[in-house]
C-alpha cells in the first residue's frame, strides 16, 4: 500500500490533475468514482488507485472488482488518496484511462450525422453536460474549436457521467475548414442567432445536421455564425436574451432527436 | 470613499455573502455586475457599492448611472471591493436587493399555469439555470422543497442572469401539500421517470401543468414521484441513464412552451 505522497506514481497523478498538457502528452485522462469506473471500457483503463475504504467496499461490486483485478491496482492510504483526488468527498477509486482518438472522417462517416460544433465553450460543466446530453440525443460527434475548454479536465469528465468514453469528438484548428468539410458531405450547419427568423422547431433536422454553439459570455463570433447555412431562433419569453450554452445545445439536439424518432408535423 | 474593510457596511456585506440565514433575516440578496444591476427593478435596490474603476466607467451607461444616483451609492476602493465580491474577477458593482415575496396562490392565479417543482436541487448553478430557462419558456412559477439550495445564493443569482427578479417562486414545507393544492386547481403534475411509458412529447401540456424535477444525484424520491398524475419518459440513446437536472427541466418546460406556441400534431 502506498502511504507516502512522495511516491512517484502519486506525484505523477497529482501532476496530471493539474496539468492539461501533461495529460495530453501521456495520452490519458483521470476519472474518479465507481460509476465512471463501471462505464470505462476495460481496454482503456491504464492505472487504478483504490483507497483502503473503497477496497473494503469493492466486494459488493463483483464486476468492478474483476475489472480492477484484471487491470491491476494500487492500494493507497486515505490520506494519500485525498491528495490525488480532484473531489472534496472522494469515492476512493481513481484511474487513468487512455484517451480515445477520432478523426473528423470518423465523425462524419455515418448516415445523416448529427453533430454539435462548439466555439470556445469555457465552462467544464457546460462541456461535460453537452457531451452527456448529446449521447442521450444520439449525436454522432462533437467538434470543438481549439479554444474550447479541455474535454479531459477532471470537472468535464465528471459532468459527462461516462459519455466521454462513447461520444466521438475532435478539436479542430479552424471551424471554417470543418464546416466547409461538413458542407461537402451534405451536412447543413445551423446557428442559433437573434437574427434567426424561423423557430428551431420549424426546420427539418432529419438529414445531416450540425449545430453551432457559442461561448457562454460572448455567444458565436459573427464570422463563425456566418458559416452557418441557416440561422434559427430559440424563442424566449420575458426578458431573457439568451439561454445557458448547455441548455441551448440540449434543446437543439433533442429537437433533432425528436424529429428523427417521430413523424412530426407542425401545423 | 470606503477604504477600510473594517467599515461596518463592508463587514455587513461580507457577512451577507457568507450567511444565507443573515440574508434571509434582512430580506435581501446580493447581486453583482452591470447586467444584473440593469435587470434589477429600481424599487428593489437597497444599497449600491461601486469600485473606483466601475465608477469611472459608469458614464458610459447613462441609465445605470441614473439608477445608481437615484438610489445612492458608496464608492469603495478596489481592494475593499475585492473582499466584498463573490467573484474572482469582479465587475466593480455590487448591490443588495429586496427579495420579492410570493404566495402559492399568486403562482397559481393565472390561466393554465406552467410550473416546475424542484425536490432538493443542490447545485446553485442548476437552480439558477432552471429559473433562467423557465422565464424563457414562460413558466408562471417555481415551487421548491425546503431542502432545495438557496435561491439567493450568490452563485444561483448569477446563473439566473436576472430572471430571479421576475420568476415567481416559493419554498414549501411539504411538496405533498403543494401538489394536492395544484390538483385542486386542476393542474396536472408530471414526473420524469424511468418507469414512464410515454414519451414527454406525447402529452398535452396546454392546460395547467407542473413538472417534478428531482435531486441531481438521487433523482425524485419514490414518495414524491408517486404524487404525480403521470410518469413521462425522456428518451435517451446510448448508455445514458439520466440527464442533468437543469437539462431535463429545460426539455420539459420548452416542450410545454412549444405546444402552447404552436398547434402540434405528432403522427
Amino acid at each position: 500500500m502506498i502511504t507516502s505522497s512522495s511516491n512517484s506514481r502519486v506525484k505523477q497523478v497529482v501532476q496530471w490533475q493539474k496539468s492539461a498538457k501533461e495529460r495530453e502528452e501521456a495520452g490519458i485522462f483521470l476519472a474518479e468514482g465507481f460509476k465512471m469506473f463501471e462505464e470505462a471500457p476495460e481496454a482503456s483503463v491504464k492505472e487504478v488507485y483504490l483507497s483502503q475504504a473503497a477496497y473494503a467496499k469493492l466486494d459488493q461490486y463483483p464486476k468492478l472488482q474483476e475489472k480492477a483485478e484484471c487491470r491491476g491496482y494500487e492500494l493507497v492510504s486515505e490520506e494519500v488518496f485525498a491528495k490525488m483526488s480532484d473531489t472534496r468527498t472522494p469515492q476512493g477509486i481513481l484511474f487513468a484511462a487512455e484517451r480515445p482518438v477520432y478523426t473528423l472522417e470518423q465523425l462524419l462517416d455515418r448516415p445523416a450525422p448529427l453533430l454539435v460544433i462548439l466555439e470556445d465553450i469555457q465552462d467544464p460543466g457546460n462541456l461535460g453536460t453537452i457531451v452527456r446530453t448529446g449521447e442521450g440525443a444520439g449525436i454522432t460527434g462533437v467538434i470543438m474549436s481549439g479554444q474550447t475548454v479541455d474535454l479531459f479536465n477532471p470537472k468535464t469528465i465528471r459532468a459527462t457521467m461516462g459519455s466521454v468514453f462513447r461520444v466521438p469528438y475532435i478539436y479542430v484548428e479552424s471551424l471554417e475548414e470543418a464546416v466547409a468539410k461538413l458542407r461537402g458531405r451534405g451536412i447543413r450547419t445551423y446557428a442559433a442567432h437573434l437574427e434567426g427568423e424561423c423557430c428551431y422547431d420549424s426546420f427539418s433536422f432529419r438529414e445531416g445536421t450540425a449545430f453551432l454553439i457559442g461561448n457562454e459570455g460572448k455567444g458565436l463570433r459573427r464570422e463563425t455564425a456566418e458559416l452557418a447555412d441557416d440561422f434559427l431562433r430559440i424563442p424566449m419569453e420575458g426578458r431573457v436574451e439568451s439561454l445557458n450554452a448547455s441548455v441551448a445545445a440540449a434543446l437543439l439536439m433533442y429537437e433533432a432527436y425528436r424529429q428523427r424518432r417521430t413523424n412530426l408535423v407542425t401545423v
